[in-house]
């Protein structure tokens, strides 16, 4: 029987637009920096996909500078800057943040000063999904780009960190997009591409793939793709909240991406669940897929004010565009068979 | 007619293990920090590449810590240490070093404290190769490895900045390389990959390259395919010098990549020859191509003692694994021909 993948907020597989296009940059030998007719047609797909990616994220008039993916992005973006964050952020940004903002057990965060503070636009584990204050310095926008409707000129914040593998894209690559001449110090440095603002020679193949997958993924969302991905996560949690009494629901109440389901059975352990779900044939996870090995708590959940027991006891589920009815229903079914030999157990 | 590629030095074209490679790591889905099957298939890639990256540059047993590329490489070897190095560097490096080393009219710098220092191992715009004294703190190797046979283990250095496209993977994937253990600070922070030195999801298809890529060029190598490339380039030098009285090749008489060429004729604007021979249909560069348009006398150049309108009146012609001896004599004849129409208008 084959596996059902259903970790998209950890990544999500390669569109094949993006495929197709990684594939046709493979030709292209130029470095985009040299005057040769090499370098300017390897130049030109560059842009060409800044383009796409501006269009998909309503950024048009926007800078784009491409980076490796978000973590580097929210170095560029954050570095030296001691802008207010919560403990909600994803790691990649409480590297560089003053963590004093605090989540309220819906997991809204409220800010107090926009203009020196970031704030993720949705969070990786419970999808919940933030209102952005307007005038805010930069917002993760990572899960929420292809899986919500979202217009950068739109959104109020100065900068925004995206990246090209939550959307079908490749993975190690991303953006900080940001409103047309803000003042940003390079952390990579040199030969002065992306406007001075990134220096090294630019990943072709892979800004090629974020480009054509930006394009199908805006496509996507017009098409009322993640309206049906949003009924098949509503049917598998209900399937889930008829089988087990005690299990939570985070964020039920709340404004949540459309594909993320995060729930946590107090007593059994989120990394067991995985492991158990790994082996019945299911990818899921526990947490953010973030750092090799890492097994402790979700941050995201303690600061919501959930107990260490419950944050510990969490798995997220992400649905992705391909994902169908049965696959949720199947995995239903083999978690409700685990979860009631756990009660067994622990009886 | 079809076009020569001569700028092999800028970036290379894409060996068709790399492009294999690739081609097979989009198949993957996973996150290689997730722990299910689908995470520890990527994760596995990466490893494997790994130990190929290992394999190809002996440096079996040193840690290997994937990057974008040579400038993160840099930035993440060289930040904040104020290293003494010289203006041959490449730009990515001049920009966090203590420029005081000197370079003698041969192209060669005498380090005065290895441990406090950065040199690289061949230059990109004259291909001159340095002797790297033991301790050395820091080596670019990145236009060195794959065009020389090169071990780190043996080189003396603590560590080693290489990029894939020089050698036939993709751009946008490189390493650093270092003794085992090796203290450093990451500049990419969050997830905790790679050790926790530089974070952030793997670039998994671009590193998959790297590997392959690293791979056939050390077979390439091993099989003697750089002894034609340099008597190719060879027949090359002698052409333009049987041609050409005023026209000074510089490194001549140093030791030099095999498949490099760096020739000046003063009074005769290297930009303007790059664009004359890419109307003829060669791509060459003036000085390295690193910097999207920036036109300017070669820093390299100046360094070795050269004056400014000599620095300015060099190109470069570098050649590749694929360069035939037609290629290089149907250049010499194209350049020669354009050169004696400079001199008629010059006279």
């Amino acid at each position: 029987m084959s596996r059902i993948y259903l970790d998209h907020n950890a990544t999500t597989p390669l569109r094949p637009e993006a495929r197709e296009a990684m594939i046709a940059a493979m030709d292209l030998c130029g470095n985009p920096s040299s005057v040769h007719a090499e370098g300017r047609a390897a130049k030109a797909l560059i842009e060409r996909a800044r383009a796409q990616v501006a269009a998909a994220f309503g950024a048009d008039g926007a800078d784009i500078v491409f980076t490796s993916g978000s973590t580097e992005g929210a170095a560029l973006a954050l570095a030296g800057r001691g802008l207010h964050g919560s403990a909600v952020e994803h790691d990649a940004v409480r590297s560089w943040i003053t963590e004093d903002l605090i989540a309220d057990a819906s997991g809204r965060i409220d800010v107090v000063d926009p203009e020196a503070s970031t704030l993720q636009l949705a969070n990786s584990e419970t999808g919940i999904v933030q209102t952005l204050p307007a005038g805010l310095a930069v917002t993760d926008a990572t899960q929420a780009f292809g899986k919500l409707p979202v217009a950068f000129n739109w959104l109020g914040a100065q900068m925004a960190l995206i990246s090209a593998h939550k959307l079908g894209g490749p993975k190690g690559v991303g953006a900080v997009v940001m409103k047309r001449g803000t003042d940003l110090a390079a952390q990579i440095k040199g030969g002065g591409q992306e406007m001075g603002r990134r220096s090294g020679t630019e990943n072709v193949i892979g800004i090629a793939g974020f480009g054509a997958a930006a394009e199908a993924a805006a496509r996507d969302l017009a098409n009322g793709v993640w309206e049906q991905v949003k009924e098949f996560r509503n049917i598998l949690e209900m399937a889930l909240e008829a089988g087990s009494k005690s299990t939570i629901f985070i964020g039920k109440e709340q404004d949540r991406l459309p594909n993320t389901l995060c729930f946590a059975t107090p007593g059994w352990k989120g990394e067991t669940q995985v492991m158990q779900m790994d082996l019945a044939g299911f990818a899921v996870s526990a947490g953010s897929a973030c750092s090799s090995g890492k097994v402790r708590a979700s941050a995201v959940l303690t600061a919501m004010g959930f107990d260490e027991v419950t944050a510990a006891s969490a798995i997220r589920v992400s649905l992705g565009p391909s994902t169908t009815e049965e696959n949720v229903l199947r995995f239903a079914e083999a978690w409700l068979e685990k979860e009631k030999k756990h009660r067994a157990r622990a009886a």
